[in-house]
């Protein structure tokens, strides 16, 4: 296990938050400095023990770092790029925990300059539906699956460290090209957020809203959790990943079509192969999981 | 609180046999007598003290019951009309719990002869994965809601024996028009079962299935717990319904249009204004529904 001396961590909330935690629970990490546009949440987040001291984006708090995590919202990444480069040292690697990758990738190219070799894209695949100081605990990313995007260029030493790392996490790490990673997301997460808020979009501005909510039981109630997520960030993953998002809709729209026309032509034979083979599917999921 | 002598269960599974259980716990019945296909459930149901005796479609069983509960999947449910209808008392009031009741109520004018006026078409808004008598519990519908679908010629007798029987289930008992009825839970139950059978189906079938299922995490999980559901009985479901299903996939499809045209033309605004919204009104929801 690598120990990482000083550990900074931009935007101390439920990600970053969790990893600060993850690694002082495993012993690897030295010392943490969490840096923050939130007074108050920093505050707290000392308060907590999630980090020993608050920095700034100053070569104090940066160059003798050894590595550096980028948790901050997509929309505010490249603000952040811009502002650490310069007062990066020679040896400090950075990651970030975005939920897309091309748009992240392609602002570090643009903007970390020297240190892009040292930079390993990441993202944690976990998550609540609370965010800030207060909703950290070290075991978010307990057999959790984190993606590394690593480039062509990217120092082998920089993946092992940020690969250790989230393994000291109790995470279990892969590697995808960006692309790939926006495309598997795209399927499986970004998806299912934007259907689910479709969802209660279309009840909400039904004539019969209130009726219709009021008979609304425990399955809505799982089926829509995920529309419970915070607006502004899905707005911004579903922005960044709008292309492969496009693709998954438009074929949903195409599997709609399919059961329509079971439906109407009331094939009772196709539409229980579809579910029986729907729950069979998730069923071998669940177990595979385990 | 009415009490029911002698209660008849066709169908001794997680819904009739918890209703029995219910009614048991509240003091509310006498004697409960089960019917059903499957002889082993039927001795299961009788092992756990859920029912008090095994019956038959025979006068025996049925001519001094107080109460009759077709507790049978939406496929069976002619015959079993068919099969009691000239053996019920005069005095016997029917229900049922069958998820869609426009063709449940066409199926008792025409099987149920000189009893339809003690019919009286019920659904209990509640339910698990499970199946048969092993899965019943006395407190399935606490809190939950019963929708009740009388006809013009109900006695009204007969409704206020049922809604008191569910009532002293701890449910809370609506009326509802059956065509209202099935138009408002294929907005909020059986549209949502299709589109969760339907992302699991599009995942399955996706040429990089394996990889997309390993990578799904607790959000896709939850949006597809109800693909976990029975496939034959949602195919009944679906079908027994289709006409107002249909309406609610069109309706679907264009909500899902007009999120493809912000997605296409980057407009931000319009999707975090959606997604707050969806995630405002679920968030009353819950609330009300506390």
């Amino acid at each position: 296990m690598a120990r990482i001396g000083k550990l900074v961590v931009v935007g101390v909330g439920l990600i970053g938050g969790s990893f600060a935690l993850a690694l002082k629970e495993a012993g690897a990490v030295g010392r943490v400095v969490g840096v923050g546009r939130g007074g108050r949440n920093i505050r707290r987040a000392f308060d907590l023990k999630i980090i020993d001291a608050a920095g700034a984006f100053d070569r104090a708090t940066l160059a003798d770092a050894d590595l550096a995590l980028l948790a901050v919202p997509v929309g505010q990444m490249r603000a952040v790029m811009r502002a650490i480069a310069p007062l990066l040292g020679a040896r400090t690697v950075v990651t970030d925990a975005g939920s897309t990758k091309e748009d992240v990738v392609a602002l570090a190219r643009r903007e970390l300059k020297g240190a892009l070799s040292r930079f390993v894209p990441g993202h944690p695949i976990a998550g609540t539906e609370k965010s800030g100081a207060d909703a950290a605990f070290a075991g978010l990313y307990r057999r959790r699956r984190v993606v590394l995007t690593p480039l062509k260029g990217t120092e082998p030493g920089a993946l092992a460290l940020v690969r250790s790392a989230w393994q000291s996490c109790g995470a279990s790490v892969s590697e995808l090209q960006p692309k790939e990673h926006d495309q598997v997301l795209a399927a499986v997460s970004h998806l299912p957020h934007v259907l689910a808020y479709a969802l209660v979009d279309q009840v909400a501005r039904a004539r019969n809203a209130k009726q219709l909510f009021s008979f609304a039981a425990g399955g809505f109630r799982d089926f829509t959790r995920i529309a419970g997520s915070h607006p502004e960030m899905w707005r911004d993953i579903c922005l960044a990943n709008r292309k492969a998002l496009l693709v998954e809709l438009k074929r949903y729209g195409v599997e709609l079509e399919r059961v329509k026309k079971m439906l109407a032509r009331g094939d009772g034979k196709a539409l229980e192969a579809l579910f029986s083979g729907a729950r069979g599917a998730r069923e071998r999921w669940l177990k595979d999981a385990q």
